[in-house]
């Protein structure tokens, strides 16, 4: 049996699962891990600005690729990162969190070196970790190589977060070179008599209906579900996380559910259906419009990515995949017909130099997005603006619905460019989120990476104006940016652009089609102060006389 | 008893501790108590770009003002600032955590609300922050009053951050308006008992000397000290933390201790001594130039801000300042000469069009800050560069030296400023480091703080260079920034200017002393890629020949 150190064993292993761009910042505890990646012919190190930075542009890369990773120093990066990490776990991103930590002997003798309390505890942070990830390990010289293959075994089962604390010396141990991971496998058992279970509820139900969303593509399974879809004969719906799961042009597709606030078809469809068949659903506030949704997807069929749960009886062990495969293989095809409406925003009329307002952006941003695209939607205005559009072909929405961190998005997108250098990608971003991570646009240039970024200044914190009681409360206003002038004090190759009115889009975003083929293209949009997506409005005014509680202050 | 709301009574306490400005971002779990700040006559808001840079700025602020507060949102708001949090922890500064969490009922319920976990889990959050923090309490409607007094209460005794959360609706629930918050006191048996043990020990001795360091000003016993050493006769020396705790031209000062590296006066007279009276010192790795120091200060007297220790017999409850107060009373005055060596740079030579290099710098620096400066000292090169350095009266020098999270400085500088709008605030960051926090530039224009920004452009963390076997590792390059432009970014006056020159910083220097006057000052200064301070150099040296796992590989 051939040997290897430890962090070249970790480093191989992860290359194994497709990862080739390992996200992070240096620190004086990580040389060696950093070391493996350099030494790694597969392998590339992509320094960002900083750590929570590096952290979403994992997780965009990880949403792209399938899996990603961060490496960070001990303490200070470590906890910088945390959110992004958290985030990833919440939306069932698999992020391999890597840290590299103080040397064995000093950690043993309880030593106080930089990176530490003045009562050093050295554990603490894999403590703080380990609310936020799926498993965690602290490598010591007996444990190493079984601690791997575990962490490993469960990244590729649970598709979430895992963090390992890596001291220097054991870096560079030899263990052997022979991986010991199970790849998961379903209960034979429980999935035969799960299969059973959700065919007969649909025989004998008359109006079933799949409800499809994200964790479907988390779980890889999305090839699995369309098949489902096509063999079953069932029309299909996606939830928000989940639009562009399914193509638009697909007949059975019932467009993304919107709540009682828009696609009213689809919103009667599945809630007045007597069998959801739920495949990888997440039911958050902010993903079903306000828990506007009338049933429990437990109470059908909720197929998630490791168990699935019929008439509320729950079957552990049953892989997402493994459970659609045996649905498609004995499902009987019905012939339904659905009403196919025209969905999307329609065709924006001829611009003219009228000050800009969601009622143009969005529609026209339709028209711009393209087959392939991959589109990366900021938490604030934005996920509402997107969600009644009907998006080109093989697109690829990412947002963060149930995380909702802002800042996210312009690193993450950065990953995902970093993942697939085929596509387009867009990054959509109000000004306020923006602010929190904007520095990475620096790392975009100097990959020389060609995205567009679409930046809209309302002049603050727009969506939390419209949450509070009172919009012009001090807290919501943000400090003053030149936003198109920030390419300019980093270095690469970039053309921006700022658009007061249709007509200044409608011309930027045309010219963004050709420059877009040879630099950043970087685009500031202004819009009034309080100015909302539609679907914001209706669901902001409801909430607002329903229940104050829910996200915003009680009087 | 008159009644208040919970988040009034929360902000009043802490306003009466003299926290004026409350920094951090708003979400919409945590309007109401932005609400609170915003009714209260006494108090601020100070938003901020990111959570991160929000905490980093209350650290400063607390640094200057004795108290901080930070307040940020649920999950992703609380989680982002968890590292400028723990940084407070390390180097015991009081920075109050706040965050907004949802309404109670959702809680009980476990409902699946933005900013959790898809098995949503409300305690996750404060369980991570329960191992970077002195204390945390989570209120609901019983323990609201008590829980806020009891963090006041350890708050202001360990002078150390405190976590609370408050749900939406406690808020504005009612208590009783009659804070019970017990000052902190020593207990006077082991009060007495540690005085007359420390007494006797100092009388016995042959070479007493004191040891300051920053816990002394932590815990608010910076004049106790200077009294004791001037009651005493004994001289005194600072640690590098506790740099600029001790005006220069006292005539018993020894300098700043460091090491075996320079100052061999003091790192003599130090070791040598039969009786070190330790004043709030932490003996860490940096702080003692790796270890440097022959003694452990629980052999002789080591005084912390709430216990003493001498010759290892822990006096639990003492406070710092009582029992300094009871030495001042009984210790009898010696008379003792120390030499009084000329300390710090040489007056620097007219400069000649040659190329920047640290040598140049800071005996430049030297003669350029004055009496009541404000300096921050990013962590990096610069601390060792000031190291060495006279500093005039009555600056206050601050550091990183334990927690050493690269990108403190930035925001920490401008906490400061808000702090204290009296004194010249310079900050002197490395542009590796400067880049994790640099947007928080624009709220330091947007409060017209007229601040110096120094940032020295080395191409890459030099100081990770240094310490890596092969200093052109690619990890430690970063992308290129134009940094004087980065102020043209953002609103607000300034003047910025590049150094690549002794002659231009000598010029630039000298027009800062006007341009300071009316708006931030932005200098970029250019040196060479592995150009740093003598000190670094020398500690490096003995690192790499000593032992390598310490902060660096093996081989």
């Amino acid at each position: 049996m051939s040997k290897i150190t430890v962090s070249d064993y970790l480093i191989q292993e992860l290359s194994k699962l497709g990862i080739k761009d390992f996200f992070g910042l240096p620190g004086d505890y990580n040389f060696n891990i950093l070391g493996s990646i350099e030494n790694n012919p597969d392998t590339n190190w992509i320094g960002c600005t900083n750590e929570l930075n590096a952290g979403y542009a994992a997780d965009g890369y990880a949403r792209i690729n399938g899996y990603g990773a961060l490496i960070t120093t001990y303490g200070v990066g470590e906890l910088s990162a945390i959110n992004a990490v958290a985030g990833s776990f919440a939306e069932n991103i698999p992020v391999f969190k890597i840290v590299g930590v103080p040397a064995t002997k000093y950690i043993e003798q309880n030593t106080l070196l930089h990176h530490n309390f003045s009562n050093p505890d050295y554990f603490a942070f894999q403590r703080a970790y380990a609310n936020v990830v799926e498993a965690t390990a602290f490598l010591d010289c007996k444990n190493a190589k079984k601690e791997i293959d575990r962490l490993l075994q469960i990244f590729v089962r649970e598709k979430k977060p895992v963090y390992i604390a890596i001291p220097v010396d054991i870096c560079k141990m030899e263990i052997e070179n022979n991986p010991e991971i199970e790849q998961p496998v379903s209960n034979q058992k429980n999935l035969t008599k799960a299969a059973e279970h959700a065919l007969n509820l649909i025989k004998t139900s008359d109006f079933p209906v799949i409800l499809a969303d994200v964790l479907a593509k988390r779980f890889n399974a999305t090839d699995e579900m369309k098949k489902f879809a096509d063999t079953s004969g069932l029309p299909l719906c996606t939830m928000l996380m989940g639009k562009s799961l399914i193509d638009e042009d697909n007949e059975m597709y019932l467009g993304t559910y919107l709540g009682s606030y828009d696609n009213l078809y689809a919103y009667k469809y599945v809630n007045n259906s007597d069998c959801v068949i739920s495949i990888g659903t997440i039911i958050s506030d902010l993903n079903t419009f306000s828990f506007d949704i009338k049933f429990d997807p437990s109470q059908y069929i909720n197929i998630q990515g490791t168990y699935t749960i019929i008439e509320n009886k729950k079957y552990e062990n049953v892989l997402m995949k493994d459970i659609l495969a045996v649905l498609c293989e004995k499902i009987e095809k019905r012939d339904i017909v659905i009403e196919t409406e025209k969905r999307g925003f329609e065709k924006t009329e001829q611009p003219d130099n009228k000050k800009l307002t969601a009622d143009y952006i969005y529609p026209r941003l339709q028209e711009f997005f393209k087959p392939g695209d991959i589109i990366f939607s900021e938490t604030g205005l934005t996920k509402f603006g997107i969600a009644p559009m009907s998006l080109p072909k093989d697109c690829i929405l990412n947002n963060q619905v149930l995380w909702g961190s802002i800042g996210w998005a312009t690193p993450a997108a950065f990953g995902a460019a970093v993942a697939d250098k085929t596509r387009r990608v867009v990054l959509l971003t109000g000004e306020g989120a923006h602010q929190l991570t904007a520095q990475e646009v620096s790392t975009i240039m100097r990959h020389n990476l060609k995205m567009i970024i679409i930046v809209l200044n309302n002049s603050g914190y727009t969506i939390e104006r419209i949450l509070s009681d009172n919009p012009m409360d001090k807290y919501n206003d943000i400090a003053k940016w030149n936003y198109s002038k920030l390419p300019s004090v980093f270095n690469g190759e970039y053309w921006s652009a700022q658009a007061y009115t249709d007509s200044d889009l409608d011309e930027i975003l045309k010219q963004t089609e050709t420059e877009q083929k040879n630099r950043l293209c970087y685009i500031e949009v202004f819009t009034e102060i309080m100015d909302v997506p539609y679907l914001t409005k209706r669901v902001v005014k409801k909430l607002r006389n329903q229940d104050k509680t829910f996200v915003c202050q009680i009087k």
